[in-house]
């Protein structure tokens, strides 16, 4: 009997039948869904929508996910609960009271900027960063309220640490790398996890190949060494996995999530683009391989607590904290 | 300490602290609001956000209903529960999956038409009633299944008898007096009040004066005196309120209610077209006026029993029949 749950806290599937079987038979109690990239607030809907067929379709495997407790009874009936999170907040237009309706509409997740400039702050691609805008300040607060999640992975370094410095609410990056590890601006420096740990938030460990040392041939024993300096000097309790799982996606959507419709790109361009999804690494392709993670966990000296802590107790306990609206 | 709730089950008034507390004042437990006639799925989210700043900003005073259990939580707390209807169906689109986005943002009534056809059915103005359409069949199955309930109150007649027909839970029509009292097209017909006694359903009389004997004019006595008819007909289970209270809405209401967007009308034309609401009754304007409509329908014969049911708790009966979603 699993004494903690496992989750992970970001994969953006092509979600089928198949996909669900593998998180039962991964053991994946709670994944923190992506369910839009770019999209105005009735794309989003609809995208819930889908899902809430899946819901139907599928009652003995999963469920919608909203609070804590979501998780504890996937535990007790062996299903996974699905949080909804999107990656850019353009569904919010530059309407504050949309957050609520997002938080009713059983949305938990929400960066503040995907790569770009947004209303709220800059994405990590800007060329300058200017912060958190006046809107996202309001924003902040109104997440703050309700309880939902600020995820700011994909955010400038400036962004992210105002991000951090302003919200009452401890935050998250859901699925990064330290650049110490791998070097790279969509990674976090040491700065932001300091801050993030002087702050209460989380850092989720992302398995996407161009998030970590070696892409695609890193090996499980060095990502679960990064994880230990990780948490040598910050601790294990705020650390957890946001796998960023593109499972059964075609290259098309790397092409989306990249250019959306922002950019120009020809109808042409698809094929010249050559934009492609990393090979994944031999030991993570799937929620079936769940178990491996914790596995080479355990063998670079984690205590089963701390295994269970950042296979998903950690990320439970900020769920605890973060999904409840404040009187 | 009052046994049965007071509801008023339509109201479509210019929302303000003063009403909020004139619902208190007259003891009304439970308001099933308008909150659209015309207009798109992305407008009649921002009435939710309207309301949601209302239920923020008077906690004391009101909160948003979505099961009869929040008709009894008012009246333990001495606060008004607000249900959201929409008049129109027209935010539904043609997408037949936002009927559970629907019931997720806590709206819990939809007329299939408002006055003109509707993608799911005729209004009762149109020259043909053509019955439910096809969508309309989904719709009613999908509003059956997600506890929505069907309000028929602008319907034509084989619209409603068709709905009545097809749907597995009884349905309502929420404000709308008998034409043997009336012979005005808006209100219900003997076949009609027949088939919704037959199938379960309920009816809300209206105190709007264009529904009335003798309009504005109307007693308070003939009111009541037309109630104990029907209830000798059709027994008094099946009654309810749907007063139609319009209350400090300025007359443009009643042109843009008739008129919409689908007829053209000049910018000039709201002074020429001379569209007012009719005067109140002088026993029926504003929410602290239910007392005397209760001591009303005691004064006609009714028993206590009977007048507690149809002040409200019959509509509390028929809330928890319907606003559960199945398995």
């Amino acid at each position: 009997m699993t004494q903690t749950p496992v989750i992970d806290c970001l994969q953006f599937a092509n979600w089928s039948e198949e996909i669900f079987r593998e998180m039962r038979a991964g053991g994946v109690h709670a994944v923190h869904a992506t369910i839009l990239y770019h999209g105005d607030f009735r794309e989003m809907v609809r995208e819930i929508e889908a899902f809430n067929a899946w819901f139907e379709a599928l009652p003995d495997l999963i469920f919608h996910g909203r609070t804590g407790d979501d998780v504890r009874r996937a535990m007790a009936e062996d299903k996974t609960a699905i949080f909804f999170g999107i990656q850019n907040p353009q569904p919010l237009e530059d309407d504050l009271d949309l957050i609520e309706i997002f938080e009713t509409l059983g949305l938990r997740f929400m960066q503040l900027t995907y790569n770009n400039q947004s209303l709220l702050g800059s994405g990590w691609q800007e060329p300058r960063d200017g912060g958190i805008t006046n809107f996202g300040r309001e924003v902040i607060r109104e997440m703050n309220r309700t309880g939902i999640m600020i995820d700011m992975s994909h955010a400038g370094e400036k962004t992210t640490r105002e991000a951090i410095e302003l919200s009452e609410r401890p935050i998250a990056v859901t699925h990064a790398n330290p650049r110490f590890w791998r070097d790279e601006k969509r990674n976090v420096s040491d700065d932001i996890i300091k801050a993030l740990e002087q702050s209460g938030g989380m850092l989720g460990f992302s398995l996407y190949p161009h998030h970590l040392k070696g892409g695609s041939a890193c090996t499980l024993q060095e990502f679960c060494e990064m994880a230990a300096r990780v948490a040598e000097r910050h601790g294990a309790g705020m650390l957890g996995i946001g796998s960023d799982l593109c499972q059964n996606r075609t290259d098309f959507w790397v092409q989306w999530m990249r250019d959306g419709r922002w950019r120009k790109v020809s109808p042409l361009a698809g094929e010249a683009a050559k934009a492609k999804f990393p090979e994944p690494t031999s030991w993570f392709a799937s929620n079936k391989d769940f178990p491996g993670i914790a596995q080479g966990l355990r063998e670079v000296g984690f205590s089963d607590a701390e295994v269970g802590g950042i296979m998903g107790g950690n990320w439970l306990r900020f769920f605890d904290q973060t999904f409840t609206r404040r009187p």
